[in-house]
Formats: C-alpha cells, structure tokens, sequence
C-alpha cells in the first residue's frame, strides 16, 4: 500500500485512518464498555476503552503492525529489531509473525517466563542479555547492522504513533454511535506514543474534549515537562508496580503533540493503582496491568474535578503475571475504600 | 409496551426480538473477542460472547430485565421476588432498580457478603435465611402472598428465556458482521435458560450451527437428561466450583427447547474449569467465573473433535470473589498444559 507521507513529520488524521485501515480485521476493534455501578459511584458517566482485549494483549500491536506494514519491500526482507521486556516486544513480534517478517527482540534475560514465551511464540527469536551488566540498545544496534535491518522504536516515531491514535479514531466513533458526548479522556502515558495519537484524532474528530494524562509519582515527566514547555526527565529511582510506563522521558515527537492537545495530567501511586485494578476486577470483569490502570486510577484520584462529566478512561494493557495480579488483589480495596478514600 | 404473546407457551424469535428492543441501551452488546494465539494452540476459529461484562456481571440482567419489563402496571406496583445466592440475584435487583420497582431477594445468610452487598446496592430488599434449617422457597412464597407479588423464577419461564436469547440473537448478527460462519456454539449449562434462549435464536437465524453444552462433573443433568430424552437428576451430592450452573435438573419448558435444538454436551471437572479460567485470564484478560469458563473447559477437552471448525464459547459471568479467584489461578495450569493434556 502507498505510505501517506508526503514528506511531513508529523502525526495526520489521514495517517491515522490509514493506520486503521491496515489494522482492519486484525486488530481488535475494543468496546466502549460501561458499569451503571461505577457510573452512580461516581457521579459522572463512565465509558472504558479496553486494549487489555487488544491482540497481544495491550495498545502496542497497533503502531507495531502500522509500523512494519509501511516498511519498503527491502526493508521487510531484513526484518526488524527491537528492545523492550513487555508489550512492545509482543506487538512488534506479533506484527512480524503476521508480516511473514523476521523479527529479533532484545529482551532482558529476567524478564516474566511468560513474556519472553508469548514473544517467541508470536515466532520471534529472542536474543537475552544481562539487565545489570549490558546495554540493550548497543545490544539491538548490533544485530540491526549486521543484518542491515531497522529498529522498531517503541514510541517515539510517527507511524508507531499513527497505529496507536486508531484507539482515538474508535473512540470518536463509538462515542458517536452511543450519543455519548466525550468531555474528557484520560490516559497513561509512558514515552506518549498512545496519548498523542489518541490527542491527535480527537483533536480533529472531537475538539472540544479535553485530553488528560496519568503517570505513576517518581515518573511523571510528561506531567512536568508539559507544566515546564519543555522536556524534563524525571528523577528516576523510585520503584512503580506500573512497569509498562515507567518511562524516563516524553519522546521528543510524541512531546510536541502533548504540548498542542493535552490539559494536564495526575501522578498516581502504587496503592492507588492497585484499588484501581481491584475495582475493574470486580466491577468490569477486566484484568487489567499496573500501568494500564493508572488513567482510572487518576479518574478515582480527581473524580470531584470529574463528577457530572462524560469522561473516556483508556485501559491500556493486561499484560500481568498471575501472582503479582492475585498480590495487587489482595492488598487493593474495593469501590467503598476509594469512594472513601 | 405490549406483551407480543398471543397466548403461546413457547419461545419464539418474535418474543426474543422483542426483548432485544426492551434490553437496547439497558443491556451491554457484549463483543464477539478473538485470541489469535488460542486459535493457533486448537487449530480452530474460536470466538468467545463475555456476557462476565454484562451489566451485573452475567447473562442474568437480560432475562430478569425482560421478565420484569413485561408486567402488567398492578404487578409492577406490588413489586417482585426471587430467591437466588448469586446471579440471578444481582440480574432482578438491578432491574427492578431500572423499573422503579421494589425487589425482595432472599439470599442465604452465608452467601459471600460481595454479592449481598451488590444485590443491596442495586435497590433490593434482602432477606437473609440459613441456608441449612430454613427453606428459601417457602419464604420467598410467604414474602410473595404478604405482598401480592410474584416470584421471578430462575431459568423455567418463556419471558426469562426469551431474555436470556438475545445472546443467540447478537451472536448470529456479530458472527455475520465478521463473516464468520459458526459451526458449533458452546455454552454453560444450569437449569437452561440461556441456553434454550440461545439454542432458540440461532434455530431461526443459523439453522446449521450445532448448539452444544457444558456442564460440571456430578450436575451433567441436562446432558443424561438429553440421552434419555426425558427429564432426569444429577445424583447431587458432589461439589463443584462452579456455583451458578448447579442445579439438579433441567427446567421443563428448557428442556423441551433443549431437546429440539441441543446437540449434546460434555461435563468438566473443577480442575479442567480452573485450567480454563487462568488460561482465559492469560490469553484473553477476562474474568470469568468458573460456572461461566465451563463452555471453555468442554472445548479444551474436547479440542480434537471441534479441530478446524468455526466454535463460538459463551462466557456466561464473571461473579467472583476475589480470594477464590487469586485460588483458582494459582493451582490452574496454562496453555502449555491443557494442550498437552
């Protein structure tokens, strides 16, 4: 298919809708589900966007397919490398399986049994390296030379984040279709591929929406980069159940973008996000990761600011080992401890 | 609204198309979800209906909704009753919240407190008795002559049934959207009535599917009760994780629907079920009770039979606690094991 680029370096709506229509029929269109529970615990109107339903698992195989469908004929024959311990890597192997493209991913030799599995089993081969004592990335740039084959980044590139702003692109729609009139969408974010593509398509299909964004404390770099204008790090070294988005730094496309459509964001802790998670246990049927909880846990955190509201809450992944889920479970409180909380 | 019965004591498409339209915006369209990765595993097309993220947690909702939908103004006033420890509970409760109408739910005093607490939080009057010295039903009776009003039963009536139908109804339109021509449908059994609504609905609208169900070792009434071609009990006694679907027998008017259309079933033991459970938590980050994971657990041991077929899995609730959950997950095998099983 004919890449859409036209030279520009920056996220469209048209790229998105290309996106979604190479993501047609493989990715999962998720529902906009609803609990009348949680909508009268509230005091507001409630829809969820559950890519923990998505293929793979979470967001990730939307901007990995997108990704690697745009790649040139010569390009796909070299195939393609990637670092990450999560759900990039399932994404990008999962797309490459699907591709018919050879796909290396680097992955930490500690990472979950079951993560390094599942990514082999999309047909991957996995390439272990010692988290302490070497460096991924010279570890990928390696095997991208001598196979002459690209890395696929993780968030910071225009077609990732075209893949994951098909997320906004359903959201629109089916918010449309159930007369739902969105006021706010909250997210997490990492690096900020996810929240700028969905800002991206609700800018231009839903402008009056307002964008938010939720970081685990210790992470919230969007948060202070966005308040500052420019991008700052954040002071790593604290500890988050939230692996999936415990990223340093906003990408430096994905910042631009943030800066333009999203209004601000809240800093979510590990308790919070685990009543989050424990309530979408009990009141959705959804098993949700840390990370992937934390835009509800920013909702339950700020719901006096959102009460009366018609507010989207992006569940971004579901990737969690059994018995850490079964430990969040039985440490978290249920909606009566964060209604009171 | 009228009553679309013209006095027959069956249940029709008709009955059932009329539910759907008193359930539209009330009742959640639950998605048809695919897991690449088990289509892989089984060698099939498996599409699985979560009714877990039904309002309510289950398929119950849409029956009790239509039932009580249906009552005549004198009836609605005098309010309603049921007896149910679980599901059923929950379903009437929070219908008659949506109707504005009073419910009386006796409930055992050992019932776990989640699932009181729910039953309350939808608006329901709840009367507790001992499960081992007191009769439900007789106190269901007396709260219903006191009152004048009726108890809604579980599963043996044509309003429950035509209710609980609307799965089959957006099974076959959702299949259609994706052109997926099911061969076989596999759903949880207890007394039948989500499987007689559902076997009722595809009759009509894919005469070709095979409707099949699954049912815990020591309750496989409904499938002795097919051999024989007449009503006959499970020897209860035996335990069984899977407390929605153990009833001892089939309900009459189910059990001539289920004559008709059912196909045959397979009964599970709790460690198939809880295999099923965790690799549904795994694969597809749904929560699903284990009465609910039965249609799952019959197709893994049965895998070889359905091999390269088009199977629809009904996951019919995700009512469960969370210890007890946190349990399952913890002794059930993965996808590795049940495979080699």
């Amino acid at each position: 298919m004919p890449n859409p680029d036209h030279g520009e370096r920056t996220v469209t709506l048209e790229r998105i809708e290309d996106a979604a229509e190479r993501l047609n029929g493989l990715a999962v269109q998720t529902p906009l589900l609803e609990s009348a529970q949680l909508n009268d615990a509230f005091g507001m109107r409630l829809l969820f966007k559950p890519e923990c339903l998505q293929r793979t698992g979470s967001f990730k195989f939307r901007g990995a397919y997108t990704k690697l469908s745009r790649l040139a004929p010569d390009q796909c024959e070299r195939g393609v490398v990637a670092y990450s311990s999560g759900n990039h890597a399932q994404g990008v192997a999962a797309a490459a399986g699907l591709l018919g493209m050879h796909a290396t991913i680097v992955m930490p030799s500690d990472a979950p049994r079951i993560k390094i599995d599942n990514t082999r089993g999309y047909g991957a081969e996995i390439v272990l390296y010692e988290r302490h004592a070497e460096d991924r990335r010279a570890i990928a740039e390696e095997v991208a030379d001598r196979n002459g084959s690209i890395i696929v980044p993780p968030f910071d590139d225009i077609d990732i984040i075209s893949g994951q702003g098909t997320v906004g692109l359903e959201i629109a729609q089916q918010a449309g279709d159930m007369n739902f009139d969105v006021d706010d969408v909250l997210c997490p974010v990492g690096g900020g591929g996810l929240l700028s593509g969905i800002a991206t398509a609700m800018a231009a299909k839903l402008p009056k929406a307002n964008i938010w964004c939720a970081e685990p404390v210790g992470y919230d770099d969007v948060i202070r980069s966005l308040a500052a204008g420019r991008r700052v790090s954040a002071e790593v070294g604290a500890a988050s159940i939230c692996d999936a988005i415990v990223t340093p730094q906003p990408g430096s496309i994905t910042f631009e973008i943030m800066k333009r459509h999203v209004s601000g964001g809240f800093a979510v802790s590990d308790a919070e996000v685990a009543d989050a998670l424990a309530v979408l246990f009990d009141r959705l049927k959804l098993v949700v990761e840390p990370g992937g909880a934390a835009g509800f846990a920013a909702l339950v955190q700020q719901r006096a600011r959102f009460a009366g509201r018609s507010v989207v809450v992006v569940l971004s992944g579901g990737n969690v080992d059994r018995q850490a889920y079964a430990g969040y479970l039985a440490r978290a409180g249920g909606l009566d401890t964060v209604q009171a909380g």
